[in-house]
């Protein structure tokens, strides 16, 4: 993900991440994505319950999940990077595991590695009042060469 | 990905696909997801350019390309086991391969393998007008038992 | 994976899921693979520092941890469902982390769902006296329909 | 996967690359690894039926067949970019399928993107004599800064 408004990382808090994702992907402002924590140990971010994100018969659809995983993941990278217009996503594996409640569904990241290059990160969804997770996720992030980057391998 | 209206499966077309994709998962309504194709070597569905599915730069969003590739994994599923309310997605990993052109993305998907239990398939995104893939995605989804199936494990 | 010698679950312990991992995959073998842990909180499945394991320069190859990774999530899963032969890995998603140190390497696995017929786990590959990962990765088994099952979806 | 012996990509063969991935990776030398192609178009690599690839009821086990995989996957890279020592796996996905029959398994791999930084590719394994995939898996290879990179991203 990106956005090109920056050429270079400036340090973020929960409510210039919340924007700057609602500002860079579309989908993240139609389902209305919170951040409720984003800091070094990583980002919480919360789908709140609505009927963008549900499918009929009443659970949250997959895309919706996704949207909002991508998002946290995104988010537990850049509370450690700052805002890095190039931080892209490589991959993407999703696991889904329970219906989720009638309830907000809230994404917890944090990474497992910060290279110089790659960034992977995990991420579990609950829905809000459970511990059970309803899927969890892990992806890469491709980080662009920075000046001090010594050239040296992720 | 399911659609509570039914309770045994029933054959689908294109456009009853297109319907029942756009009426169970509201993201694909406001990305305005279409479907090209729907039969039994597979299923291909297309993403309109709009700006609900760009981020800033112009570039497909992440979440939209996600969107586009799980919807077009179920078709080629229920391309062959008819509309089953029950079939739901259980793991996707994506891999974004490129940036996109300014153009429709067009996502080709077709079964890797179909299972009593669970049915597998793969997709690949396109830029319409080019043949290299912007993105690739592999799934498994959970088939509901039928009262044909005989336990035997998938 | 499997072994096909037994027809009903049966209780395991560590050195029981230890000889029966061993028996039924012969890299498992071959690597030297011990059982650390096994209980109902999951399974901790360890690699002995050995040139069986080793790529040049010193490092654990990737299809050691691989196979690790894989005998450590079936543990989880047997630690709580018995012996089954018919369970078997339908997907598997791994991230390389980091580069082993000059170590055993411990693979701490755990249930993130256990539904009937299907179970998903997580594992961390850590080098012993770190708590640093060097590989996550996540799997989906499939578990074969079992006369108490009332036929009710996954 | 790496090779510590050589400090600049070198043009490699079948009978090259066979060498190294059997010298580099003693699981591939275990299972006897055969490399059948290595061109441009990706490379076909042979897990030969032997004792030590099997389980108990005589099907191919998971851990030889993720061996087989991704040997496959580095030689349609390296089939590429020539002998690089610092070329490492990132992520890999594997997709169970079926079983495989009393043959040997081929595993045909081809590149889906090749950047400066990552590269990508898919891969399918086989039964000889079979054109059903018993396995399906993707994965990411890092490939690192060489002196002609101009630091642009990936």
């Amino acid at each position: 993900m990106s956005n090109a408004s920056s050429s270079s990382p400036e340090p973020l808090d929960a409510a210039g991440f919340e924007a700057l994702a609602r500002g860079s992907v579309p989908l993240a402002e139609t389902l209305g994505l919170k951040v409720d924590r984003f800091d070094h140990d990583g980002a919480v971010v919360r789908l709140p319950w609505s009927a963008t994100a549900l499918r009929p018969g009443g659970s949250v659809s997959g895309p919706a999940m996704m949207t909002l995983a991508d998002i946290a993941l995104w988010g537990a990278i850049l509370a450690r990077i700052g805002h890095e217009p190039l931080c892209v996503t490589t991959d993407l594996t999703f696991h889904f595991l329970a219906k989720p409640r009638h309830a907000d569904v809230l994404a917890e990241a944090r990474l497992l590695r910060l290279g110089r290059t790659l960034a992977i990160a995990e991420v579990r969804l609950m829905s809000e009042g459970s511990d059970q997770p309803v899927a969890h996720a892990v992806g890469t992030y491709a980080i662009p060469p920075r000046p001090r980057d010594d050239g040296a391998p992720a």
